[in-house]
């Protein structure tokens, strides 16, 4: 549905801002989008870090991306949700998720390393008000965890909805950061006795454990099938 | 070594702050120093947040423990090293490390979550001045990652000393969050046939790669066997 009116088309990339051009490494930094949507699609707990009290506060959650929007859910008495709630202005933040893809052993411990796949996001979270966006919202948060799951489960009540505070963050001020690759030795240590190499890391998931009080005849659906 | 004059024996667990209690399911939260240690040592990579200018900053980075310290390290030009080492007073941080431990799937979406352990550790952030002790932290730093790395490496050198911060955070305002075990339905969802249950998921490590360019002879070493 490229082209239509509802998704104009894209820049290719975020632009660069002061906090988002790293002072070293730069690099290994990219803003370019489709890189960094599928960074945030492949991933589903976030670091989310914002200020109380003049102090950092990082916490892990869940989140979803639809678009060029963030979505971050939780209890409506949780404190990043409320605070997001009650400031008129929002609540300013940074969300941060990583991918760790291999650990680079080189001969010096100092070029010791790993690669990885991050993206930062700053901006200001919002709550969310508005009913029918935060009811995609909470489907987007259960289907970015296990695709098509939220049509295979009970939709939330207006009791639950109402214990649930959402909050979103607009993917403005984005970059993503990567390392990949082999080890960088300087060219006086290659000849050390030291194993040198990369040990690939893997996210797996084990076998499905059914509830005890599974209804009679309930199969493991499709979706989670090869686990 | 319990009891001798250079391990004072420690409470079993860290004391809560206004901070370190949440506000809510705080049947989940831990002061317990044992548990969090384990969950600080299975892992190597934290989300470190600060503030700048007035706005959160988190940041993907490894850490390692050494006793009742964490120690996280950067280059020198590192925005967050650089200003731990300007303030005099150093750097307020809120330092998070998260295992995803299963994916809970309940028939009602409302009770869909994670099965997890955290440690967020609040506090002040100091550059490490001492010589003995920064590379005694950056020995720390690679055994982290692979128990029994750092002394199979060529150690850091004066200028690689010269060109690597490291910072310390004491662990002292600390706690754990666990969620672990199954589904939590509302009763009146229990017949419903949507599966339920939990998907365990697991961090693997695959075959490592060695270097195109090992000296001759060199065997995969004995901690990195059975990868």
């Amino acid at each position: 549905m490229q082209g239509t009116a509802q998704t104009p088309p894209q820049p290719a990339a975020y632009t660069p801002t002061d906090r988002t051009v790293p002072t070293r490494s730069a690099d290994r930094a990219s803003y370019d989008r489709e890189l960094v949507h599928s960074i945030l699609d492949e991933a589903y707990v976030c670091h989310l870090g914002f200020v109380r009290d003049g102090a950092p506060v990082v916490l892990p959650t869940l989140y979803a991306r639809v678009g060029e929007r963030l979505y971050v859910h939780g209890s409506t008495g949780s404190r990043p949700l409320r605070a997001a709630g009650q400031a008129d202005s929002g609540l300013p933040v940074c969300l941060t998720v990583t991918h760790v893809d291999g650990l680079v052993l080189a001969r010096s411990a100092f070029h010791h390393s790993i690669n990885y796949r991050s993206v930062v996001v700053h901006g200001v979270a919002h709550d969310v008000t508005d009913p029918e966006e935060k009811r995609q919202a909470l489907d987007a948060l259960v289907d970015h965890v296990v695709p098509g799951r939220a049509a295979d489960s009970r939709p939330a009540n207006r009791k639950e909805l109402a214990a649930t505070a959402v909050i979103r963050l607009d993917l403005d001020e984005v970059s993503a950061k990567l390392k990949s690759g082999g080890v960088n030795d300087e060219p006086e240590d290659l000849a050390l006795p030291h194993w040198a190499g990369v040990v690939p890391v893997h996210t797996s998931y084990g076998t499905p454990i059914p509830d005890p009080g599974l209804a009679a005849g309930t199969e493991l659906p499709d979706y989670l099938q090869g686990n």
